[in-house]
């Protein structure tokens, strides 16, 4: 059939080659997949289509990945290796703050970027062992929101059961960036991104029951400053 | 070939008929469809599969069924309407004690079930034309939330910008509880559904600055009680 079958599925890139892009090999073929990952979908991308994506033959994609396991995997870990390493880094003075700027930065990671990589999250190959180190290092970041939140009074005041599941609460809704952004397809403004990001950081304090950045010192406030 | 393909993935559950249950085809096939979708994925599951599982033959579905979209946008409304129809039955005085309903019976919906079905929310075909009607249902049920967030003299205090980012972020937590949901497979106990969707009523109200349960009059509380 030379003619090109009508495409009913609406939002369905054709594989085509990306334009120059300046990107390494290896960074080209995780754009290619972050792109169709989560438009096209993680079953429905064959590594054929992310190779012509990329602009690279198959074979080269098997020299950089081990498969879609290995990107998938590269892809979801770039959504918390970030927050992870910033948790050292934290300059608020008060647990308050330094939770604030914590999911300050989490949120931001969350809706920055020209994917919403966090859509990946809810893949059914995600519950299996290939991705017990992404799984790992989601637990340990949502360890640290559990311990900023018992370091503060309201926090401490709880029991470990009712912290527990507000620290599960709350680690929902700065996850739940990747709910909103669903809702704006494409990459979002830098002014949205950071609105976005500082309301969440707000709403996840008062949630937490420790009051607002209204409420904090300055070091809190300042974070919100333009990135 | 004869030789069954040895099966690399983890928690792919191979299609075989479910056991008797009392149910009608039409319930049989959505029920299948619940489970396979959720588990082995959208995309990687075959109508043939699904008949496979429900007991019936490829032709039955049909009788049923236009086919995998259809039942997903079935599985998709199904997560919605049911909140979208007790609207007009809130019962509490206050506004806020009508958000706090609202929230409670969205998010012990979310949470009920033996399948996360809020995690097809995420699919990339649930942007294409075919699920406008999801769409349309939840943005509806979003509307709710805003209409109702701003009857409280804490939303009524905020601009509209604001007012609809808080609207977002209230929405993003009640459907945040399908990520809790995600790190507990299986269908939740009755109990730990009550206490999450409580604990998620009592978070919104807090995110939403209009307080939490303790600072309601009865009725927003006594609507906590076993459904």
């Amino acid at each position: 059939m030379s003619a090109v079958s009508p495409v009913r599925k609406v939002g369905r890139p054709r594989a085509v080659a990306r334009p120059r892009s300046g990107l390494s090999p290896r960074e080209e073929i995780l754009a290619a997949a972050a792109e169709l990952f989560t438009t096209h979908g993680y079953a429905a991308t064959t590594t054929r289509a992310l190779a012509e994506r990329a602009g690279i033959r198959q074979a080269s994609l098997y020299h950089y990945f081990g498969g879609k396991e290995d990107l998938l995997a590269e892809l979801l870990e770039s959504t918390v290796r970030p927050s992870l390493e910033a948790v050292g880094a934290l300059a608020g003075a008060t647990p308050e703050e330094r939770l604030w700027e914590l999911c300050h930065r989490d949120a931001r990671l969350l809706c920055s970027g020209p994917y919403n990589l966090g859509a990946l999250y809810l893949l059914p190959e995600v519950r299996t062992e290939r991705f017990a180190g992404f799984r790992g290092m989601r637990e340990e970041l949502k360890g640290v929101y559990g311990r900023l939140l018992a370091e503060t009074p309201a926090g401490a005041a709880l029991e470990p059961a009712d912290r527990e599941l507000r620290t599960d609460l709350l680690f929902a809704l700065i996850e739940g960036v990747i709910l909103i952004r669903r809702d704006t397809p494409g990459e979002l403004a830098a002014g949205v991104i950071e609105t976005l990001a500082a309301a969440t950081a707000d709403a996840a304090l008062r949630l937490a029951g420790v009051g607002d950045r209204q409420g904090l010192g300055g070091s809190g406030g300042d974070a919100a400053g333009p990135a």
